[in-house]
């Protein structure tokens, strides 16, 4: 596999002191495998120049699938987890997987056309392309994370009803629970939905009563000693982080599972994280108006082991 | 409100004989109202050349609404209600509304723009721009319209669960129930869903058992001497077509309005249409595997009465 570069717009050279460096954009040419003739796979390209056409589908009918992974001091988290619900996504739209060697290496060659920062967040995108072409399009953008020290300290939380029923995947599989498309307005739309209520973030609530998860987060649950996540078949994206999270967990002696929790045994719990990718471990300070109990050393220890820090 | 032409890709004087004419692509850059100083409201620009960031919105999040227009002999149909119901869709992902006038210009530029055909399809964008600048994003592509033929001879249609009940768009607006966003990867994936299972198009039931919509169309359903669409209240698109079928079929002293119909109801109607802006009546002749009645001549003279030819 090979790669090209280009004007470097990621470098720091003409950086004003205190600005945030230029984000990286790496355009995937060849997801989909390597290219016989050793052309390159990716290259870099101009994050401030325009790199779609209006009729990629993703423009057209928000018709793709994405990942958000996090890079900590240069290295990436999770990387294989992520891959693969891309790629559990990407079959759920119907379409192909693509080559995880090659993706795998466009999103180090990102990481590594940055300068070097704490915390990068590294956004990976696939669509299914240009109108008639055939051919999915794919890129990579990685930029200084934003500034995640509040919702680490812990997160206002409304619930809100997502509509649909922990069955629905199974009776339903065409209406895409639990696949992370670029159709995102919904969950776009319940954050301002959040605000307007005097709060932060959002737990999506099954139309029988059931926690589900954030709209960008997967929901953890401490109950005494047993830890508990939402059921991928009730609907919700396969967590990257939370197995993470279950590994340390489980290494200090405590019970990991699946389980399904009404709204209200969530408001009652110890305590309450969502956890992703970016943000890492938020912890859940309050639920539609209950006061739920916050552990920072705590959390901070899962978010190390988010972040591959453990 | 002014505008420039660039380099005209729309013409078609270097069009090989047969092929079809280029698109036509306009960039609208003073949706929200036209300059002050008399600066362009909107331009031509090439649509086989990148237009759009990946951090706008649409891309990152399918953020974003949408319209589709018909244009027949040149001449667009149903603008206004197109327009309004544009605005509908922005207030509903609290996106301002735009200018109508400045809109409508840049409409009539790109039918005018365009090689004349019998049949123009006509996309409007509206998205949240591009992360970080507040300013939403606006183009217009038109491109000469797919041959819907096959479609106005009759569809072979299913009914699809589309999850949420009739109440949702009350009890649950964040859901974004009946606003034409760009996040249709559902809407995309049900079309694929029916084709698995032999037919072409789909018919949204709600989760109580009532016939919505089709994933991109308004459904009109005879019941004798009575004319019946979806209320829009229960969560559909409030469609442009139906006022224009209903009008005809009005003036001929039919009985028309909105009602909820169960999917069973649909399947023993006397007949059915899905009604969109490009396809114009397309009569459902077949229902889940059930025969319904199709009148080629009444669908014609829908067809012209949507098209503003009647």
């Amino acid at each position: 596999m090979t790669s090209t570069t280009a004007a470097q717009p990621g470098t720091d050279q003409a950086r004003p002191e205190g600005a945030a460096p230029a984000p990286v954009l790496i355009l995937v040419e060849r997801a989909y495998g390597p290219a016989a003739g050793g052309a390159p796979d990716f290259r870099e390209a101009d994050p401030s120049a325009a790199q779609l056409l209006v009729t990629d589908f993703v423009a057209t009918r928000g018709d793709g699938v994405f990942e958000t992974l996090g890079a900590f001091d240069g290295t990436l988290a999770n990387v294989g987890p992520h891959l693969d619900r891309l790629t559990r996504s990407a079959a759920m739209i119907d379409l192909a997987g693509p080559d995880h060697d090659v993706l795998r290496a466009a999103l180090e060659a990102a990481v590594a056309a940055h300068p070097p920062v704490p915390e990068l967040t590294v956004r990976l995108s696939l669509t299914r392309g240009v109108e008639g072409s055939g051919v999915p399009s794919c890129w990579i953008h990685a930029r200084v994370a934003d500034d995640y020290a509040p919702a680490r300290a812990g997160l206002s939380v409304v619930s809100l009803d997502r509509g649909l029923p922990t069955t629905a995947p199974a009776s339903s599989p065409w209406l895409l629970a639990g696949a992370k498309t670029l159709s995102y307005a919904v969950n776009m739309a319940v954050l301002r939905e959040a605000q307007r209520r005097g709060a932060e973030e959002v737990l999506f609530v099954s139309s029988e009563g059931y926690a589900l998860e954030g709209p960008t987060s997967t929901l953890l649950v401490r109950l005494g000693d047993r830890w508990v996540t939402t059921p991928v078949d009730a609907g919700v994206l396969p967590g990257t982080s939370v197995a993470s999270a279950f590994a340390l967990l489980r290494a200090e002696g405590a019970e990991c599972g699946e389980e399904l929790l009404t709204i209200e045994q969530v408001r009652e719990a110890d305590a309450a994280w969502l956890l992703s990718s970016g943000r890492l471990a938020a912890p859940i300070r309050q639920l539609d108006g209950v006061d739920l109990p916050v552990d920072a050393a705590l959390t901070a220890r899962l978010g190390d082991a988010i972040a591959g820090r453990a």
